[in-house]
């Protein structure tokens, strides 16, 4: 009897050298309160080097989860300042490492003087996001809630806050691991039947069932990577493309939207300019305006191209605003022509621009010509600020976002959507193996690749796991 | 035998109603932590209500500088936040009162968030400064200690940290303790003096010792008046004014300077634009330049006006650069005539501008010219940047800032400056009544008037202490 061990390519873990202590100011500048973190093998011992408790015992033999009040010493005896030190001994800290925390004064230059002390003392400056890393490293937590903890500090809504607490808690390894389960569960029935592949009569699992469990799991790969859209939106914003011929209003609408949305704009924290200029929020859903040039018929190359680069912007947007000047003479048959087949499977909404300039009349004539046009339309003028409101109402419902809760399971983190994908292709292999009835190796190899694709998102090794899983169920007697 | 208690008006320490529990975020956004305080009495109680550890005994029961890891919840039960709580029972916390420290992500969303359930549960927004004055009322510190605070905070160079530590850490305080105990010494001999007036025989002091303490006290309260400039300097920068005939150079000069050094002024946190403009921070040392108008001979009203105001800004300047155009033809001794005299007790230094245009015979022109003005000068070319090392050097040993220890009494505070410029009137009227051997009740007062303004400065009421020292050392058998 004979044990095949054919494994995918293996993600190693790049395990940092993490013999050093690190240390990094870990609060912004210009506050009341400035915390210093110290994390390593010597961070208690540096740190009691430079700081003298008021009163009591030294910092080295307080115990673990104290506060102790005390000075920071120079070098030269000069008091720097008069701090609140945390103590958290291995494995009892973040990052699972001796870790001490400095409560000072919020003075910058306080901050960057005991920083030059402990360097002084044998620290180095961490690097960004290196206490999350040394704790995933440290087994505190898996990759996707290390990924999850910067998420948590850029959150700026309920809904992004929601999410992004809910994989931190590990919501989001829960769900992989669940379904890594029965990946490991239909990979063991593969490999226990090429196992006994010499004894026919045996039939551990018939390809039925193996298919139906199959089908399971690329239900919930599925449901995880469509996920992906809705959670992009709510982190990113919901993309909206604005098109139209030019001077059809497309930028005095987008103008219109931002002035009156400025406020709340700016309040998302850690936002470039660029993104302000471009991302609403809109009664507590971020839109992201994508800018398209102007449409307009013609035989000029250059300009072609522009317009097939509007085309190709389209592709990325969830919801289509055509703004249409009410008041112009355009072959309208013949740009809808053009157009509508770019609008295939967005959410098209027709604007008639320039409302208050028309007649009832030519209301009329406009609505009928895009009766056969199947999509929300609305009159407004961007420029006198007429039916913005109902705009607003009908993007929001058309984004028609879900109400999240802390226990929807959603991806946001573009590398775990891009591994979901794979591992989707791998399960979609397995089942077209299952199918043409391919040999047990070939469609095992094809689990495996799939439960590496998962292991990737939490930075596991998988196929120690594989194996381990095949002896403590299947192997009979071994 | 009758006890003469005539007090000065008193200083009632206005105490607040601290009956309410206060929170506020005490660190900046931005940052990976941020750390919310909660101070008053059911401070730990309503933390209580919304924080749940993650194991072991509730918050409450917890032992005091004690650090609990655990959850933050809605109240609709949804994890707002893992955060690390900070036990710290009264009276043994930063503002004397039951205080808890929550260290959240910080995310500005969570932060508001924690605000929010805590303001639910019953506390109040903490007023700016609102934790210090706590400390400062519930007698953690004195109020010249508690002003110290801030400028901790704000301190950006060694000199100004130096200065405000040891004012924190009560080196001020210290000193007006020393300078009090003199006072009632003084006071004490004083008053038993009049007690036993009606026995001439009894002499507790003679006058010439009197006189003698009172000239120490004298000395070290104009000490203390006296460092003011210098704490002003190093808080503030060092006073200058660029003064000179239009078209001098005055502004590239100005510009030039601020240019070379916009790094290191810009370093500087919490400086607005406007200061930013005008501080210029040459090597470790700030000087604070004052703009000024051209000066012109002119028969013109209105430039006269603008005239007058340069010369009454000069007087605020410790050093006066006047600068000169090398190359123009002025009536030098008219205008020495019109500015010398502005710049008696100042720091003036000539600079003889645009010297890359000059021959050497003008050059030796100039020199003879100025020959018997008393003040270093220097040829330069602000334009081409020429002996700007020599005039930086000549600034900073103008400027002559003696080096501050940590242990050096300065006065930075100007409400403790003007505190002080009262106490040494005090103690000049107490000379003179002894001179004039007025009547002890009559100096007296002014002894107590001058305790009064000293103990302004730390927020003590003064006229009990002085009866309880009378009472202590002077009462016999009474």
């Amino acid at each position: 009897m004979q044990l095949l061990c054919i494994f995918a390519s293996e993600f190693i873990s790049d395990c940092m050298i993490q013999n050093d202590t690190i240390c990094a100011i870990s609060t912004a500048q210009g506050g009341a309160i400035g915390v210093i973190r110290v994390s390593g093998p010597i961070a208690i011992e540096v740190v009691s080097r430079i700081f003298t408790p008021i009163s009591g015992k030294p910092l080295k033999e307080r115990r673990n989860f104290s506060l102790t009040f005390g000075k920071i010493f120079s070098n030269e005896e000069e008091i720097i300042d008069e701090v609140l030190v945390s103590l958290f001994r291995a494995p009892h800290s973040y990052t699972g490492e001796e870790s001490v925390e400095i409560s000072c004064h919020g003075s910058s230059y306080i901050l960057q003087r005991v920083l030059q002390l402990l360097i002084g003392e044998g620290c180095r400056l961490a690097e960004p996001g290196e206490y999350t890393q040394r704790a995933f490293l440290n087994g505190k937590m898996d990759l996707s809630q290390a990924e999850a903890v910067a998420d948590v500090i850029a959150s700026s809504s309920a809904a992004t806050h929601r999410l992004a607490m809910n994989q931190m808690r590990g919501g989001f390894s829960r769900e992989l691991s669940i379904l890594r389960d029965k990946l490991l569960h239909l990979t063991s029935l593969m490999e226990l039947e090429l196992d006994f592949s010499d004894h026919e009569e045996l039939e551990f699992a018939d390809r039925t069932e193996l298919s139906q469990i199959a089908a399971e799991i690329e239900r919930v790969i599925a449901r995880l990577v469509n996920s992906f859209s809705v959670g992009n939106a709510l982190k990113n914003g919901v993309p909206v493309a604005i098109i139209g011929e030019t001077n059809a209003g497309k930028s005095t609408l987008l103008n219109v939207l931002l002035n009156e949305e400025k406020a709340i704009v700016s309040d998302i924290h850690g936002t470039t300019r660029d993104v302000i200029e471009d991302t609403i929020n809109l009664r507590g859903v971020t839109f992201r305006f994508i800018d398209t040039a102007g449409i307009r018929q013609t035989t000029d190359v250059v300009e072609s191209i522009g317009i097939e680069r509007t085309f190709q912007k389209m592709s990325q947007a969830d919801i289509v605003l055509w703004m249409i000047d009410s008041d112009s003479e355009v072959d309208w048959e013949s740009l809808k022509g053009e157009i509508l087949p770019y609008c295939e499977g967005k959410n098209l909404i027709v604007l008639f621009n320039k409302c208050d300039k028309i007649s009832p009349e030519r209301r009329a004539e406009m609505t009928h010509t895009f009766e056969n046009v199947d999509a929300p339309k609305l009159f407004l003028s961007a420029k006198e600020r007429m039916g913005l409101d109902e705009l607003e109402t009908l993007l929001i419902e058309t984004a028609a976002l879900p109400e999240i809760s802390q226990n929807d399971v959603i991806v946001t983190n573009i590398r775990h959507y891009e591994a979901l994908t794979h591992a989707l292709d791998s399960i979609h292999r397995v089942q077209d193996g299952l199918v043409m009835q391919l040999s047990g190796d070939f469609v095992s190899q094809d689990l495996r690749e799939c439960i590496h694709h998962l292991s990737d998102i939490v930075g596991e090794v998988s196929s120690d796991s594989v194996l381990q899983n095949i002896f403590k169920h299947f192997c009979i007697g071994k």
